[in-house]
This record gives structure tokens, sequence and C-alpha cells, in this order.
């Protein structure tokens, strides 16, 4: 038995499968994966990795799993699939991931290959597990698989203490030891115990607060953005292609994006924290539907179309669409008077979540400091916003949907 | 100067007319008055102090008026109200609050006499402070006064953080430290400046988690309803009248309560933990209207009625009907573009908190344990409650509002 | 089971004979004595309780014995010793202790006569548990008694770590988790394992620093002897006796002391914290060696005397000789390449420790706030005290010993 | 002003000169150099970096000069050093620092080059500040350079807590805020205040803790020698000096490291954590005076000759013997009546603790991990330990000084 310490759950023991899956290559890269990507340029303290925290969801597994009281190898399994939850994260964990996804048909769940290729495949097998049923987990298939990935997951309730933790943003500290002692299964679903309605509300508040602040802020939204363009450049070049950069880590990544003559001055940019700042931000009702469905292509000639408006180079206007606003909580269910009842159904604060979330939505085009004027005015014209002869700095007031403005340089 | 160690706020520096007044009696007096009442039988950690509270509150209040940038007099004045906030309070803090404003017209923030009467005000005097002002602000009156009792005081700021650290429960964990910092005035409202709507929503969500959790635990609101009876039969005694409760400290009533012939059951029963169970625990829509509305007589006259149709002895029957919801914070008001607003108007999470907050109302109805169901039935008869033909026991199913059963001796 | 919230383990499971003893009169009495005594008055938020801790105990002990291995009825009698093992404590924990045990020869852990003759003995008795034999547990005889009463208990790890939770002061900040998963048998003594050199040390640091800063601080030495001296006056009284005061909580002292004529004044300086002051803090090796090794009957002698020269009423002085300083974690075993060694032979930290707390102790004389010279004066006198002829101002100085003088009322 | 969250002092805000050295490259390189270098090899959630460090400096500084009563451009040096100290730290902080100063001279506290030559040089003489001034008190050097490096400066009350914090240990949590509250200049010295021996002796305490457990655990060691060893063969390439070594960050270093065929296996070891285990562990009284006292040279030759006589690539064998202990804050000085007294005069536990420090000193001999007897064994002929006939097993069993023995890959 491996004893661990860990800043968020203290001791953690690593035992059986896991304690030998420790030792292997890619679950030793995720080391070199931050949680957070570039959040670390706005939160300095959040430079944990996807290392310490694929180690706190085996714990709250195996808390999870002695609780309710499964043994044997289904236990082992999910032990296993806990701790090789993330091994298929690109480097910067989410920032990459759609980018990725586009050229690999991969998600960073989707990792079949790397356990049946890699030393992972040997241990598992080593000890009679099977990899393709250890990715149904970590795909979050079959009655156990919600333990590993789905709405009561004990993935969400690691990183929200964890991010807390490490950013210093209080909102995500839930109380996990309760959430993990209440998890049970009814009729194969996974809910929460009798009396959780508000446990379960917890989660989802916690979510809601963290979102904005930490995981959405503008800043992050800012410099993901633009490393997303960067790693773009770098998959155009010969050399690179998206199943490497899938297995890269950080090192790495950040190494090809300072060599590559295409992306070094994103290198330089993202060394000095030298940001595009938001030239346009607006709110869920003011982008016109077409925009919110954009497919890759089509934003890719818009903003070629904003920068030749504006007169700035193409690679200078980046358009950040976010998807439609979603809440996988709302479906996680508890039961309440002997039934499962769904959160969504039940809890009248989950509508109240819904319509705070597309009220924080927001569309940004993003640009060097010194042209958010022009390329404002420029966006405002080719994406037909409606408001209506607004100057771009007025525009740009819109800013106050996120909670948070720590190192204040993207309202500046 | 004096400094003092604080769990919460670590050190808290105490100047001024504050530090004179620290060595006061009826501020000293606060180091023996439960800051949560009985919330201490359920969290046996929550024995904590309306000193330290008082002192906590001092803090933020001082932080505050630096951070706004009000200093001289008025800064002065507010502090000593921050201190001074909570000299009020009858023993076992709000548990006996409404008893004792029935019979001397006062709640805990009238202290126009206290601060008059007493060496308080002599040490107001010997700092020019005029103690009706000082009395004003701690009624929330004026400017100024919204900072010691408002929507956005600093006093649930500390609370909340302090009820969080003492009982154990996350959910109260705010950012204090950026509330204080993005506290301003506009148009002499106190406000959250730009970007704080959610900062606000943080401070809701607390509440509406520690509130069912923790302020209204069943345990807690029932074993406060068994000390306002016992409290409510002293004062039927000729010797100790309201005034007086409203002047002891924790350690008098509960002695008195010893003492009391009337009373020593009470007493006992307290000491021992042995609390009444609960007999019916209706939703608000079950309960009548006539009912939620009843006053002080007619719930006692309807106590009665149930007692004796239960066969049971009249003090053993407790019938427990909370006023209607109410959310203070939805009026606190944040700048959005430069406008004042009011959260309830601009955020959607307060509506549907609103309606989690009536989901969670509950009516209850306790008395010894080997009479629930005896009383159960008797009271759905007398009090007309729609729950056609059920068994009690099913009734008694209705338990799962609150999100923490912890001792879980209610629930058996 | 029942789950309990606990604001330094976070949940703690009670079960077993625990489950039923945490209802008895003498365990929940627990909740009534505060656990540090004045010390409340130094550190605001030190209002924790024996009832907290002692979970906290039995939280450590079960954990300790799962480590170690150890189940089955052995295991059952180490919890209920763990929950049970301060139910001896008189009202104020320690501070009165000495005084109960010179009248009732009883300490705090002689507690036979409270397993039998309560209902804690009905309930060990449906457990089959031998009252004897908890007992036993709880004076530290026998080798799981090292567990519950030893130099490697859990009791001082639960304290520690409590103390430094509500008082603020983070020295009591040790790896609690990693000392009970160290605890290892050898040879029939408790020790600590392979490697823990250092965690022994820390342990002893902690306590060192602890001691000086918060149970020894000057302000709980006064308070403390101030209360001392008040029950002695209440035992005076022909109404009550030790071994009612032994069964007493903190409410029954403080309303006694507060009733009986001849404490009530010293109830009323409790009540405003308006403590006696020192006159004379003297180290060491400037306290006569009769002086240290002075019993009871003499010093009440010396302080009659000091009082009449000096003038004042016999019970404005009070003399506070305390023991020689020792250090019982020094005989702690840690196993040193398969060898149990005691701490104080292998670690050269336990000596630098055994004489800085030589050189902490101090002799304290004193009195009310303006008789600190003329006391002083007189003391040096009676005492014969080796300053020559410095003014009692000088003595006064003589101050420093210690880390924190928080509420600096004792040094004003 | 900047307001930026830190997961350790919460907001801190950063204002004049400090705001605008912020965004330099220099001080934005600190974010991509780990604080604790391999450390995180042995605890995973110590992946902080210098420039939250920076920060925590910058604040503890600022807090300390504002309570002292320093105020103007003195205070703006001050600040301005607090965030630059760390600017000159290599890749991988003091891991490399000998080795870069072998070739360049300059250790890390050498920064004139770098204050005068980068654009931080730009931004003070902006502000009217010296770059030679600020390069002196980063080096310790005039009355307030004590602040910045010294024995009681605030750099190491910001490491301590902020390590405790990243790793899980909490023997680090020093009380920082009564540490920066009771500094205070004497005689143009930096001290401690009347009342604080025990204030400085824990911040002895928490250095001697952190020590073994944290900063020279084996496991952080082994890496750290292995890692010099690598960026040797590195500088023997002909592309890179040490002077580029020393502007490199973390992602350079490793980044070369990887590509160099010489240092290549050594890269994949280190990204697999496939370390050397020790061959040898030897006490200081069993480590001859000379090699204690061996220069580079002579540990290179020795190094190669075990190898050769224990059949292993000379690049297998690490030799890694430390310098002497040394203890700085035994200098440090406290007021203790009204005199400035060193602490390592006053306080009996600094003997002690410098015995202790002298008891944990080991001498290392690493390899890989099939050849550690023959290695070991060849040591002992080579070094001429004084281990008479034992095998290497039993050398290797002495194992037990560290604390921590976590992820516990070097005792296997």
């Amino acid at each position: 038995m491996t004893t661990i310490k860990d800043s968020v759950h203290d001791h953690i023991s690593v035992d059986g499968v896991a304690a030998d899956l420790l030792d292997t290559g890619p679950v030793q890269r995720l080391r070199r994966i931050a949680q957070l990507g570039t959040v670390k340029l706005v939160y300095p303290s959040a430079n944990h990795t996807r290392f310490e925290h694929s180690l706190g969801v085996y714990h709250l597994a195996d808390r999870a799993l002695d609780s309710i009281g499964i043994g044997g190898v289904e236990a082992e399994r999910v032990r296993a699939a806990a701790l090789l939850h993330d091994i298929g994260h690109a480097p910067f964990s989410h920032n990459v991931e759609e980018l990725v996804h586009r050229h690999t048909g991969l998600y960073h769940d989707d990792v079949s290959d790397l356990l049946v290729e890699t030393e992972v495949g040997d241990v598992l097998e080593a000890h009679d597990l099977d990899p393709e049923r250890i990715a149904g987990l970590i795909a979050g298939e079959g009655q156990y698989g919600q333990l590993v990935s789905g709405e009561l997951d004990v993935d969400r309730m690691d990183y929200l203490v964890r991010d807390a933790h490490h950013t210093g943003v209080p909102y995500g500290t839930i109380d996990h030891e309760r959430l993990v002692r209440e998890l049970t299964f009814a009729d194969g679903d996974l809910v929460l115990d009798e009396g959780n309605v508000q446990t379960a509300e917890s989660l989802l508040m916690a979510r809601a607060l963290m979102t904005p602040t930490v995981y959405a802020h503008p800043v992050a939204r800012i410099s993901k953005a633009m490393l997303r363009r960067a790693v773009e450049r770098l998959l155009a070049t010969p050399d690179i292609d998206a199943g490497q950069v899938r297995r890269m880590d950080d090192y790495d990544l950040v190494s090809a994006l300072r060599t590559e003559p295409a992306t070094a001055e994103f290198a330089a940019r993202y060394d000095r924290r030298d940001l595009f700042k938001r030239a346009v931000w607006a709110e869920y009702d003011d982008t016109p539907e077409a925009l919110r469905e954009a497919d890759h292509e089509a934003v890719r000639e818009l903003e070629a179309e904003i920068a030749e408006r504006a007169s700035v180079p193409a690679d200078e206007v980046v358009l950040d669409v976010p998807g439609e606003p979603s809440m996988t909580e709302s479906t996680s269910e508890v039961l309440v008077n002997g039934e499962i009842r769904r959160l969504g159904d039940h809890s009248p604060l989950v509508e109240g979540l819904r319509t705070a979330q597309k009220q924080q939505w927001r569309m940004g085009v993003y640009t060097v400091a010194d042209a958010t004027e022009r390329v404002g005015k420029a966006a405002v014209d080719v994406l037909g916003l409606d408001v209506d002869g607004t100057l771009v700095s007025d525009v740009r007031r819109r800013v106050n949907a996120s909670l948070d403005e720590f190192e204040a340089g993207a309202g500046r």
C-alpha cells in the first residue's frame, strides 16, 4: 500500500490495481497537465494538476464504494476507472479538447486506445481486469459508470473542493464527505438517499458560482481562446498532428508553441500574460440565433471579415461563442419519500439557476488592446448585433457578468 | 489598542470607544449567550457566543468603513454600534425573542434603554457619542445603519462564516473579504459595486443552505419550541418577569429553569437531551391558511384541544407554526451598468430560492416519544389537515425537508 | 448508527455501545463543561466542550484501532473508554481538579463510581462490558489503556487540534491523521512505527508551544486561581461539599457562586472579567526552593501574611505556585531500526524543551489592580524573593515569558 | 490597484511600483518556476510557483511596513524588493542553484544585472527607484534589507505557510499574522518585540519539522541530485551555457533535457518518476570528515570510482553530501526585558534543534534500483565508511531519519 499526502483529502491510501497503475507513464503524465489550464493566469495559485485530482477522485470513489457496500472485482474496476478517468486529457485539460476532437473524433473520456495500447493495459491485465470495461466505466456506461461519470459522480465532488482550495475562491466548498456517504443505488440508478434534496442543490449552487467566477472567468476565456487559436496554427504546420497534441503534456505543448515560428508570438504573449482584450461582450438575447449556432467554419469566416473591416491582421481577432447553457446536475436523482425524483423536477432552484446561466452567457470578440474600439465597431456591423448606434465603448460597458475581475487586466 | 485572537478572523484589533466598551458588563455578558441557542443540541461544536460574533461584526464593520473611506466620528459611531448590536439579546439568542417581545414590546435590537441606563452609556458619553444615535444605527436607521442592520450588513457576513466554522457545515463559507471590499454607497444606499451580482447571490445561497441545515434544523426547532414553552411557564410564576429574562444570561436562565418546580422537568429533559419527537410535519399547502395565520392565543387553544383529544397532559403537545417565508437579502442592491438594481428584480435565482423556501416550510406538532401516534392523529383532526385518512405514520414520513439529520434523534 | 458533525473531524459515526452511551446523563453533561475552563477569558472563541472533545477522542480511538487491527470486544471496550474518559471532570475541567481531589481523593480519571452507579453502568452491562475494566482503561491500565491515557494517547491528539481550531492559535495543528496511522504495539507497548521520531517530536513541540500560549497563559492562570479560591470558599459553606461540586456542570457552579454571599463578589468580577493583576511574576531560580515545594496550607499562610503586610483583605491576595515542570511525552516510545527507544533518550530536542519549560516557569502573586505595588513589595519580603532592592515595578517587568498577551488586561 | 486572489492570504492588493512590476517578463516568468522543484514528486499537490510566493512576500512586507510605521519611498523600495526577490531563481528553484553558481558566480539573490538590463529596470526608473538599492535590499543589505532577507524576513513566513498549504503537511502552519505584527526595529536591527521568545521559537520549530519532512525528504533529495546531474551534462554540450539555464523557466529546462540526447534518458526517467534508490544512507558520525568536506571535483571522482568498482555506468551513481547543518534563525533577535537578545543565546531549544539537525543529517549514495546492493558495497569500500563488515542491506536499514516516506518509492 502506498500512502500519499494530499492537500485536500490529507492521506490517501492507494492499494491493489491502483497502486500499480500509479507508476505507469499515462498516469504520471497527469502530473504535468494543469487541472484548470489557463485559469492560472487569473488565479495564480491554481497550479494544481490532473494527477492530484485523479488521486482525489480515486479516494472519493473508494469511500463511496465502501459506504454503498460494493466490493470485490466490481469495486476494483471502479477504482481503476477513477484513477484513470482523466488520462485522455490533452495538455491544458479542457482548453483544446474541442479542437482535438474535431481532428481525432476523441474526447478526453474516449480512452479505449490508451487502456489497450499502453503499459496501462498490461497492468490491468495483470490484475485480470478487462480494459474495455474500464473504458466503459470512464465513459459513464453501466450502473457503476455513474459513480465515475454522471450527474452525481465523485469527479465533480473532487474538482469543486480542489479548485476552491487552490484558487482561494470559497464557493466550491461543498460537503463532499456527506455527499459520498449519501450516495446509494435505487433501481440501478445512482441517487442521493432520503433527506438530501438540499445536498443535491448545494452541489448545483457550488457549480453555479464557480463557473462564472473561475471556469468561465473572462480572462480565462480569452486566454483559452488564444491558446486554441495558436494550437490550430500549430496543427496547420506539417510537423504536428492532433493525435500527437492529444498525448503531449503541458511542457511539450508550450515548448512546441515557442519553437514553431507561426506560434512563437503567441507563446511570447502568453509568457508575458499580454492577452487580448474584449472588443464585444454581448448578452444572449443580443446575439443573433444564427451566430449562436454557427459552426467552426462560419466562425472563422466571420473573424476574417471583422478583421478585414477593422484593418487588423486576421489572427488578431477572436470570436468566442459559447455553446448553449446546460446543467447536467439538474438530472441528478434524489430519493423523496421513497420515490426517485429528478432534481430538476423537484427543485424550484434548478429553473432559477438555468435562467441565471442564460443571463450570464456572453459572446465575446477579442483583439489586441489598441484595436478594441475599431474591432468592436466592425464586429457590431459584421455580426449584426442589435446595439443601435451605440459606441463600442458602450458595448464594452457590458462587462459585469463576472463575479470576479481579479488581475483585472481584461477590464482595463 | 487591544488585540484579540479570533478563530474566524485571526487577529482583531480593538481601538477607541470599542476598546472601552469591551470592558462593560453588557458586552461581557455576551460571552455567556450562545450564538445559536439550542442548535448545539444538533451540532455539538456550535458553542460559540454572541461575544465573539460581536467582535467579528466590529472587525468587518471597521474594514468596510476603511474600504468605503468613512472616518472620523461617523466611523466611530458605526464601530460602537457594531460591537453593541447584540447586547439586547435575551439568553439563548433568538430562541425566546418572540416571547420576550410579547411581554416587553422589545426586540433584540431595541436597545435604547441599555445604551442609556447602563455603564455603556457612560463610555459612549466619555467619547462624546450620543447613545440615541448609536441605538438608531443598531436599529438600522440612517445611511450608515445599513452597514449594521440591513440586507448587506456585516452582521450576516460574520454569522454565516462563524456558524459554518463552528458547526462544521461548510455552506456558510462565503467570500466575506470580497463582500466587505465591494460595499459602497450609491445615492445613500448601501450597495455592492459593479460586477457583483453573483457576490450578492452567493450570500443568498449561503443563507438558503444554512437555514434548513442549521438554523431551522428540526431538532433545533423542537428544542427551541420546548425552551419557549418552559420560559412561558417560568413567566407565569410570580417571581420572574420578561424584563428580567431579557437581561439574564444563559447561566441564569438554565439555573432558573432547574430551580423552578414548574420547569424542572423541562430542565432535566434538556440536560439529558431527551426531546419531544415530531407527531406531524406538514407542508405549507397542507396547512390550512387560518392555522398559518393563527396568533399566539389561538395556537395555545389548539394545543390544548389536541392534548385533550389525545389524552396527554397539556404541556406535552407543542404546535410549531413558523411565520411566512421571507428573504431579506432579495432586496439587497447591486450596481449593474451604473444603475442600482434590486437583486430580487435582477436575479432569476431569487424567485427560485423563494419557492424553495416555501417548499421547505413545515408546520410541526411535537410530543413525547411514545405519544406521537396518538397526538399525530388528534392533530390531524383538530387542525383539519388534509391527509385524507392516512395513518399518522404516513404523515411522519414527510420528514425529508431537512438537509441534515445529524444526531438523528428526532427521526427515531 | 448515529452520525455527528464535528467542526474538527467532520463526520463522526457513532456505533455500538458508544451510540447508547451518548444518550446517558453523564455523557450529555459533558456538553456543559468547558474544555478549557477560564481560557475563554483570553481566547473568546474557546467555548468548546468536553462533549465534542470526547466524541473526537472516540473517533480517533476508533481509527487507531482500525489501523492497528484490533477488533471485537477489546475494541468495543476501548471505544467505550474513549467516549467516557472525561466524565469524571468537575466543572471548568482542570481548573478545580486539585481542589476536588484534596477533598475527595479523586482525580478526573477516577471514574469507577460513575461507571457503576449511574445509568452508564446499565448501558455497559447491556453490552456485556465490565465497568471496572473500562474504568481501568480510562486510568491508563493495561496494554490498551495506553491508547486512552498515555504518552501517545488519542486524547492529546484531539485536544491539541481542537484547542487550536477554537482558540485560533495554530501551534496545535499536528498531523493527527499520521499519528493515528503510525501507532502500533511492540512488546505490549504503544509506540510509533519506524520513521517517526519527528512525528513524535512534532507532538512534543505542539504542546511546548500551546502550553504557555494557551493552557498557562497568565490571564488563564489568574482567572483559574481566582476561581479555585472562590470554590474553596463555597466549600467552606455548610451547604455544598466537594462530592457535589465534582458532579456539577458549569451552569451549576456559576449559579452557586452567584447565589452564595461569600462568593458573589467573585462571581460579579468574573462576569465583568474584572480580574486580579500580577504583583509578582518570578522565575524558577528566583523562587526559593521551599516555596516551590510548599503545600496547600503553607501557601494559604503566606498569602495571609502578604495580605496583612500590604494591608489588603486576605482574599485579595493569591499566591500561585505551579508544580515542577514535567513532560510526559518525553517517555513516548518510537521504533528506531527495529528497537523501541524512548523519545527522551533519542531526541536532543527533549532536553531543550525541558530546559525551556523551566525557563518559562513562573510563580505569580496576584491582587486587585490598585494594590499590585503594595502587594508586590510585601510579597518580595514575605517570600524572601531574591530581587535585591528592586522596585516592584521592576519585578513586574518580568512579564514577557508568555507568547501571547491577547486581551492584554493582565499587562496593563 | 490590482487585487489578486491568493489561496493563502486571500485577497492581495498590489499597488504603486509593484503593480507595474507585475506585468514585466521577469516577474511573469516566476509563474513557471516551481516553488519546491522536484518536491512535487513526493507531494503531488506541491505545484505552487515562485510567482504566488512572491506575491505573498510582497503582501507580508506591506503589512509589516504598515505595522512598523514605515512609509514613503523607503517602503516603496522594500515592496519592490519583496516582489522581485526571487527573479534570480533558475528553473526548479534551489535545485540547480549551486550548479549555476559554480558556472556564473551568481546565486538567486544576485540580481543586479536583471534589475538593470531588463524591463524591470525601466519600471523602477519610471518610479524613481534606484535598481542598485533594490538589488541591495534583495541581498539583505542595510536596515530594511533584513525584512526581505534575514533571520526574520517575511520570505520564510510566506514559504512556511504556503508550503504547508500546498503539500498538506501541517508543520509549517506558523502564526504569520502575529509575526508580522510583532516585528520592530531596535538599534537598527529587525527584532521581535517583547514577549515573543516563543513566537521566534515557533518559527524555528516549523522549519525544523518542515526540513526533513518536505525540503530534504529523501525522494526530493534523490530527484534533485539526478536533476543536477542531468543539467551538468546539458552544460557539457556545446549549445547551452549556465547563463542561459539561469534565465530558463521550468518548461525550457524540461524541454531542453528531453531534446538533448545526452539527457533524454534522464528526462524519460523523470517523467515516469523512475528514480534512483538509496544504496547508502549514512549518518554524520559515520561519514569521514574528509568526505563531508570534499569539493565538487572530489565528489565526481569518488562517484566514478564507486561506479567502476560496482561495474555500473558512471552516470548511474550519485554521491550526495549535504553541507554542514546550519540554522539561520538561531541568530534572530528578540527583545527581552528591553534588551536585544539573540535567540540562540536565550533559547535552550536552539541547541536541541541544532543537535537534532546533525542527527538527521545523511550522506546518500543513489543508483538504479537493481544495483543498490553492488553500489552500496562498493561505496562502503571506496568511501571508507565505518560499517565493519555489515551487508549493504544493513546499511540501507538506516533509513529512518525522515518523518515522511510518502510515495514510499525510495524505501522500496
